[in-house]
């Protein structure tokens, strides 16, 4: 696993996808690591910062992996859509807008890297940077979960997981500079995660605003990868502040995500909890990152629990993975699979993926094998 | 192909879809034709009503097809955003808007459905509605034409394929009623579309406000099955002006087209002209609707061409659509094939699969198996 991240997964970004002439990161690359396009997804410049600062802190104290989160941090600023600091979804080359949305993800990702890179440095401008880019996207979550329906006759409004869930990562980074704030704020995130959990259904990408089951597709719609992935920010909570709540309901959002996810040795992207057609075309794809965050579920649930069978879908999965996503000539994961394991795109990079899930989960898998905590 | 129309796709949606209780058609239908979701696309509003419409004035004269064209055109007034007659894309059960976009197709489809409805009825009210839905669609297509680029240092905008190739079949279309007016329109826009035809490279998704090739994902994007229906549009164009032009450009189209996109038998969802990697994940399902117009176009080729290979390609086409998409148990086609010809999804219909592509490719494969031209 670490040899793995130290010598292929971190070089390839290194080598290939850093921005020398505008700043950055530029994710969009082909099989070979050949820039195919160069629009910027700024949630990579908080996650590269965060990915290569992580590195530096807790592997090898390597110059090139410092200069990488620099030239992240210095790239931030040139996205910036005003005096407050609020970022883009999609930038130009140069770091004009293309793609504004309503998200704050942008800017969670943007405080985990500054956080990470403030450890790395004790430059107290990168902390004041980590700080302000975590209260914009927190005052957006609180407006955002005030909401109350408005129509009448009521039409249905919903609320998403993936907010509470990446709150509750975020903050859980933030904590290793500022303990007490955050700590706090990553209880309200998991116990927020919480109301999405509805029994014999699943862990709900959206439930109402009073967090009732909506039966509708949208209300009805499983991402078993972001299942997996909030299930182990919870159980990591439970272990951290000593919560058998979270610990015991982290292991039950595991079991019924593989039972709605799992098919012949990978995690589908998306399914309706009741059976019903689903949405998504790609449906029953494999894609990368619901593979790495379904290793470290189980593997994490191995560990606090003993039970053999996570163990044993630990290892399934990681074999799965490993054996079917590695491109053992040209470096790197390929993206995503079709149903059935075949590899259905060589890109090894686009809008979504770029160095992040991959290196997080091997840094973490290798921690987990050793016995360890995630924080 | 007419039986099956007549005996199978139409009844199916009749009897499954139509909203006795609030209006319209709700076109979320799993495999049994069952609901399972009641959002509603307004453009299956104007579609539908077409597609009934155009089986009672040219088919069959049943009561049936009358009633339904007569409830969508009812239920459209309902969608409507303000005293303009502005559509949304979609809509609660009730019709309030859910999703209102910048695009104008639920009016170009609302167009062709009052067009056919007055047709079969000649109620002046309902050629009103035709115009009014027209007229709204036409100036957002002249004013999006007349862009022109506003950033410096530049940011390259595009121009999309769509709403050219759409609003081409939506005077073709409304000259059934209004030849002189609609002629002109149908050639500005078949002009149009040839400025997305780019030597070498296919007719593309996106070009540059001045129609010059755009070297990013989004400038390289075809979508073989847009393509295709592009060139009988232009094709059946070219055999209504006697434009030799329109036939002959078709042609390379439908050539270039069908090299992108012909795989195994069907054709796949996207490509990048230059062989980059595709952005979109389902780029090499087989979806239903570009067998339909891939169907149409090589039939339409080899009627006014006479080359055998199109009559081969055609029936290759054809061959394998019937053979993979139909449920033969329980009615009407599938919509998702995997890369390999399985059955990805085995819904009915969804947001955006309803009443249209399947019956008009029936409908049109039966007249041109007569020989007869499409307009």
């Amino acid at each position: 696993m670490r040899g793995f991240l130290l010598n292929n997964v971190l070089p390839f970004w290194a080598k290939n996808a850093i921005d020398r002439e505008f700043g950055g990161i530029i994710t969009m690359l082909d099989r070979d690591g050949k820039i195919y396009g160069t629009d910027k997804n700024v949630w990579f410049m908080g996650r590269a910062m965060y990915t290569y600062a992580l590195a530096y802190n807790e592997l090898e104290k390597k110059q090139e992996y410092l200069d990488i989160a620099e030239e992240m941090y210095r790239f931030l600023p040139k996205c910036e859509l005003d005096e407050s600091g609020r970022l883009p979804f999609i930038v130009a080359r140069d770091g004009r807008p293309l793609d504004v949305n309503s998200a704050y993800f942008s800017e969670t990702f943007a405080a985990i890297g500054c956080a990470e890179y403030y450890i790395a440095t004790g430059d107290k401008n990168v902390w004041a940077s980590a700080e302000k880019y975590f209260n914009i996207a927190y005052s957006l979550y609180k407006k955002d979960l005030a909401r109350t329906p408005t129509a009448d006759p009521p039409i249905v409004e919903t609320k998403a997981l993936g907010p509470s869930m990446i709150m509750l990562s975020t903050a859980q980074v933030l904590r290793k500079v500022e303990k007490e704030k955050y700590d706090s704020i990553a209880k309200e995130c998991a116990d927020e995660i919480l109301v999405h959990f509805i029994e014999g259904k699943g862990l709900l990408e959206n439930v109402s605003l009073t967090g009732e089951f909506v039966d509708t597709p949208t209300g009805r719609e499983i991402n078993p990868g972001h299942s997996l992935e909030a299930a182990w920010f919870l159980m990591s909570e439970g272990v951290y502040q000593n919560n058998t709540l979270y610990k015991t309901k982290a292991k039950d959002i595991i079991d019924i995500s593989m039972r709605h996810g799992y098919r012949d040795g990978g995690i589908i992207a998306f399914c309706d909890c009741d059976g019903n057609p689903p949405s998504q075309l790609e449906w029953d794809m494999k894609i990368w990152w619901p593979q790495c965050e379904a290793i470290i579920a189980n593997l994490l649930c191995y560990n606090v629990f003993g039970e053999e069978k996570y163990l044993k879908d630990y290892e399934a999965l990681r074999n799965y993975a490993f054996s079917r996503y590695t491109d053992s000539e040209r470096g790197e994961w390929y993206g995503y699979l079709h149903y059935d394991g075949t590899v259905a795109n060589t890109l090894k990079g686009n809008v979504s993926k770029g160095p992040f899930h991959l290196p997080r989960m091997l840094y973490l898998v290798d921690k987990l094998e050793r016995g360890e905590n995630i924080w």
